[in-house]
């Protein structure tokens, strides 16, 4: 049967309410709009940011809604206006777009492309401001403009980027988020240079997505600090040379850093969300130069905070977005890298579930041994 | 009657307590030991470093001290292994330190050199940790290494920039401090590029000095944002394009600036040294890549904070000291940028009175019509 054209009937993981588990439904699926593209969703993973919004403690998170942001899957149709791509490409969706128009993408200076997300913020497309998903006629709130807990789903064109399809797309969802998150926090955002000593605070996929970019950089000494010290092991595959773990200490961890680093580090990345932990990254850095980079997302209304003299001597503090990787531009690039095996990625994954165990799978993530699970989609 | 080698007993202005009046004090003066150089002070400058440490909130102040650190006057003698200055060279002491040897100075990345620190820090000198001032014999103090309110002080030789003599002292002792900070934080730290819409809070000296880098730099817009609209005037001759009141406003000021930007600066200079000004700064920057420069010091213990969503988005959080400028080295390069008319100095100068009248200078800087109040030392 053609289902370009029509309403795809499917199954997706749909959050009713928040902190309940998710329910697999049957949505309806409505076609691509004007300058928008329905994927047919074959894996997707689950990060933390799906969690977080799960756990209803994102104020901005909008219920009923289907999460899920990164994903690998098939362009199943095309709205009008979409020229990029074409049905049966095989496509990353990316929660950050790239429209190669706006003030941000014509910068140079930035990928956080600004088109979509007055849309993307609050759920619904831009082109009618409504939702595709629905169920018995009621809508159900898109989520990061990606919603890939679903079989299909439908985004801007200009959140699509087209990649290799040679790609096992099994594997290659994970460049949807935290690996490019990880990477380009170091080749982009820190732009980290060989002989570096680096911090990483948060062994968690995004933490060593930063060790594999910092040793691909060339840092002499890449410090992992986490608080379970069983991550040490598969930190050293992505590069960690040392580890420390807070709780065997008595000082301050950023004392502890500084004692073994002469002075600090040369770059220090966040990777966790604690705004706590923030500080403690800044304040292991060398005086004069050293650079601390924000890449784990802090729940909403907390505050950093230092004292000013931190950054009157030379720190930086800076953060990133999905590494500072261009989506449409980069991934693709990012899939040949895996390809040409020049990045790791298949080591991330530490379990493979269906769409229909997805709350396990949410579970599994609570859990030190998990790093990403990956859903099959369709059975 | 020959000086080197003897002790000089001469005027300075003494600090004996927090708070209270400098006192003006016949000191001794011991020669300069190994790595050390003694200048006869011609003009002083004052400072808000110099009201801050006096005021007795700087927890680091240490009483009795000779305070004082913007002037220029003439090595008098030399100590022993001092190769790079001579009797009678026009120099200017400099609070901030360029050893060339350490591993700040060969890092190329900061000017924050490390060399003296740990003495400079407690008011004494490097060889034997004492003071070269004293009154009958009981010792007073040095103040950021440099002590200028006396006419002879005594400094490392690393601490020295040899200046072309043609160079007007009552003028050129600016550039010891506010000027080079304003200068530098645009050119060195911030980097700020052609068309570049600026932003800066704070238009005593170093604010002014901010705008003219900013000009030279060929920002497009320049916003001056200051609580004392008298200054539009003098500010417009510094660069300031636009100013804004903060209490004209009811919204929060950083709102005023990003709508009237639409979205925000590319730079940012705080040169107040207050924590929520400093917050402002940050986040009136364009999402992606606005930076803001910490160029006001602080009062110890005080913090500042934002979200790190602020950050995330792409916005830079940096400060400066010394504006990033190498004090040897490019001292003397921005005397002589000054001797073919590229930078103010003069301007700057508002207030000439006498190391006598230091006490009637230090109220002068509380009026908003004052921005540099130079003493001569000498009658």
């Amino acid at each position: 049967m053609a289902t370009p054209g029509q309403v795809i009937t499917c199954k997706a993981a749909v959050a009713w309410e928040p902190n309940k588990p998710l329910v697999i439904e049957d949505v309806q699926v409505a076609p691509p709009q004007v300058g928008e593209v329905r994927i047919k969703i074959l894996f997707t993973a689950l990060c933390h940011t799906d969690a977080y919004t799960w756990s209803g403690k994102d104020p901005e998170g909008l219920f009923p809604c289907i999460l899920g942001h990164e994903a690998a899957g098939v362009v199943e149709s095309i709205g009008e206006g979409v020229t990029e791509v074409q049905p049966g490409d095989h496509v990353i969706p990316c929660y950050q777009a790239e429209c190669r128009e706006c003030k941000f993408c014509k910068s140079g200076k930035t990928n956080l492309c600004g088109k979509v997300r007055s849309a993307t913020g609050v759920g619904v497309m831009l082109s009618d401001r409504k939702s595709r998903f629905s169920i018995n006629g009621k809508p159900i709130y898109h989520f990061m403009g990606t919603s890939t807990f679903s079989q299909y789903t439908v985004v801007h064109d200009v959140s699509v980027a087209k990649i290799d399809p040679k790609a096992p797309l099994e594997k290659v969802c994970l460049l949807g988020c935290g690996v490019p998150t990880g990477l380009g926090a170091v080749w982009n955002t820190a732009k980290v240079e060989s002989g570096s000593i680096v911090a990483i605070f948060g062994l968690g996929t995004v933490g060593l997505a930063v060790a594999e970019g910092a040793k691909t950089a060339g840092a002499s000494r890449i410090i992992g600090i986490d608080i379970d010290s069983k991550k040490f092991d598969t930190a050293k595959k992505f590069g960690v040379t040392e580890f420390v773990n807070p709780k065997d200490h008595e000082k301050p961890i950023q004392q502890v850093i500084v004692d073994l680093t002469d002075g600090g580090v040369d770059y220090s990345f966040e990777c966790i969300g604690n705004v706590s932990v923030m500080r403690a990254a800044l304040e292991c850095c060398h005086k004069g130069w050293g650079t601390s980079v924000i890449v784990g997302v802090a729940a909403s209304g907390q505050e950093i905070s230092t004292r000013p003299f931190q950054l009157v001597t030379g720190r930086v503090w800076k953060g990133t977005a999905f590494g500072g990787f261009k989506s449409r531009s980069q991934v693709p690039w990012l899939v040949e890298k895996y390809l040409k095996k020049e990045i790791k990625v298949d080591e991330y994954i530490t379990h493979n579930l269906t769409l229909g165990e997805i709350n396990e799978a949410f579970h599994l993530m609570h859990e030190g041994g998990c790093l990403r699970c990956v859903l099959k989609v369709h059975e």
